[in-house]
């Protein structure tokens, strides 16, 4: 399989069209910097789409679907009240039309699509999923690396399609978001192994654990990390040896937008922990993300620190799916529409 | 002019209609309390409206426009780089649908009007403009009460006829904005008045000051409390001797929607400072009332502990106008789609 693609360079964005848009804010009859954090990113978007007046009426959301061996292993049981099993039902909640994101993509006026990353239920035909599996579920990492290097390349290039196939379609932000049953405690994993934080720190509710659960979490992070971090020289390593497919999907998608010049915006914290592992991998990606909301995880303050992320949105949301995201992305798309009509100094009457 | 409506009574909120949100919140398909600090606002907005199923999709925001007598006397020149003309003007570009709150109503499906509370311009017919002018503009409150007994009566009664009409209209939720210069000292006079805290550390950067003119305002703020503060006994005493006809409208408002049973989401700094005064009339007022945004006003922060108000959105912005309420309102009325169309959990296949 080609891994080609994955140093192909990330586009430039307009520094002109940053300022254009800048002057344009300036210029507009308002309170300087009145807009507050929608201005940063207001700007940083018009550099993205080369263009003074930036629009995000066009977005598409890709859910990537995965399961975490770590989830089936007997050290787990308690630790959280979900099984592999709760990763199915949800994709076929979210494409029946009744899960949070697809209510929000309808109501919003967005696009949607799942993708199968590597679900560990075998799917008959679910119509409207799309599979690119990169197997079924990751391998427990406690026992070994979450992913062999052809789960991983498999994994990045399910995110890269899902952004061929939005630029074919000409969106104009892309919103990456992932269902899977332990992507919280894999996403901790990362983090600690990336940034050298103690499991017991960094691990976090996750979809509603108690606080027995979550030291069970840190002590089976402990184990993993105790198992891979010899090994782990590089940030993709990291993302092989305790990752879930829907990570490495989201890292590959977040290169992908870079590379064709599409914006992304980064959901919650395992989007974090992708964006991460791409940015190192291609620090000139870092211009082509934006952030969109601070969730309850503490890893993901981390993470956003790392990165100096600063997210639009603080809900303590914790539903997944890229709802954060795309939240943040409907008051993002407000100040697109300010920026473009509202009136300018030079055009008041005296 | 009649003051009996001031004293009705403020209707209940259905404790049961709250309990039914709060259980199906728990029903849905989705980790517990994921929805963040939208839940919280979900459940009261249920108490309001008496539905398990909340919805804000008919919604009315008012923008109040007045002017300030501090604005022309010789101590404020130089504390902002705004004059009375500026509300005029600002009250122009709302009306021809390219201010800030009218590109937002238009954007999000909302109602809109433009109510003049007391503005200092002598207006010839405005289309649209609804007129309820209690004076043009307030007295400099460095030398005597902003208002008469009188003006403050017009101007509680200009905000309780905007509910009335809001009223009629079937609307689900009010949204109370305001454009008025001058607006920021007023309520950080109220705010110092009301909370006893220093002018010094409330004064703030309102639509645009700097460092110098908020030093200049924190003076001016000083002066009008030695003049006034032997005579404030209550509340709307501090509202009438400080306020603007923009914040007496609001607290009016927001009194009258509590009397009508419609739920209100406060904005900014003024807005806050008008829920104060209107809950320290009616207590049992404050369940009425949804809070949007936190700016970057230092006084909005004291007025929120002070009211016990978990304001939605931080995202620091300062356009005035309702701007921060209405952007918060559309998250919201996401998350009464979300809450009324969810899969259940007992609807799930197994």
């Amino acid at each position: 399989m080609s891994t080609a693609w994955i140093k192909q360079p990330i586009l430039p964005v307009s520094e002109a069209a940053k300022n254009q848009a800048r002057k344009r804010l300036s210029k507009m009859a308002k309170p300087l910097g009145s807009l507050g954090v929608l201005e940063d990113a207001l700007i940083r978007l018009a550099g993205m789409q080369n263009s003074p007046t930036p629009s995000v009426d066009i977005a598409r959301i890709v859910v990537f679907a995965a399961d975490h061996g770590v989830v089936e292993a007997a050290s787990y049981q308690g630790a959280s009240p979900y099984s592999q099993v709760s990763t199915l039902q949800r994709v076929k909640t979210v494409l029946s039309g009744r899960g949070a994101v697809s209510i929000m993509a309808r109501h919003l006026g967005f696009e949607m699509e799942v993708v199968n990353a590597g679900m560990a239920e075998k799917i008959a035909e679910l119509p409207g999923l799309i599979n690119c599996s990169a197997g079924r579920g990751t391998r427990n990492f406690q026992v070994g690396p979450a992913m062999t290097e052809e789960q991983l390349v498999m994994a990045l290039l399910a995110g890269q399609e899902a952004v061929e196939r939005a630029s074919q379609g000409g969106v104009q932000i892309f919103v990456g978001g992932e269902i899977a049953i332990g992507k919280s405690i894999s996403a901790a994993a990362i983090t600690s192994a990336l940034l050298g934080i103690s499991p017991d720190t960094i691990s976090g509710p996750g979809s509603g654990g108690s606080p027995e659960g979550m030291a069970q979490k840190a002590k089976i992070i402990e184990t993993a990390l105790a198992l891979h971090l010899p090994t782990i020289k590089q940030p993709l390593q990291a993302l092989r040896a305790l990752g879930g497919f829907e990570a490495a999907a989201l890292c590959g998608a977040f290169i992908a937008c870079g590379q064709r010049g599409i914006p992304a915006i980064v959901d919650g914290f395992v989007a974090a922990t992708a964006a991460l592992v791409a940015v190192s991998i291609h620090p000139p990606l870092r211009e082509w993300l934006l952030f969109g909301h601070r969730s309850a995880e503490p890893g993901q303050l981390s993470l956003l620190r790392a990165i100096s992320g600063q997210p639009i949105l603080h809900l303590d949301m914790h539903l997944g799916e890229g709802t954060g995201a795309t939240a943040a992305l409907s008051l993002l798309r407000m100040a697109c529409v300010i920026h473009k009509e509202m009136i300018l100094i030079d055009e008041l009457e005296s």
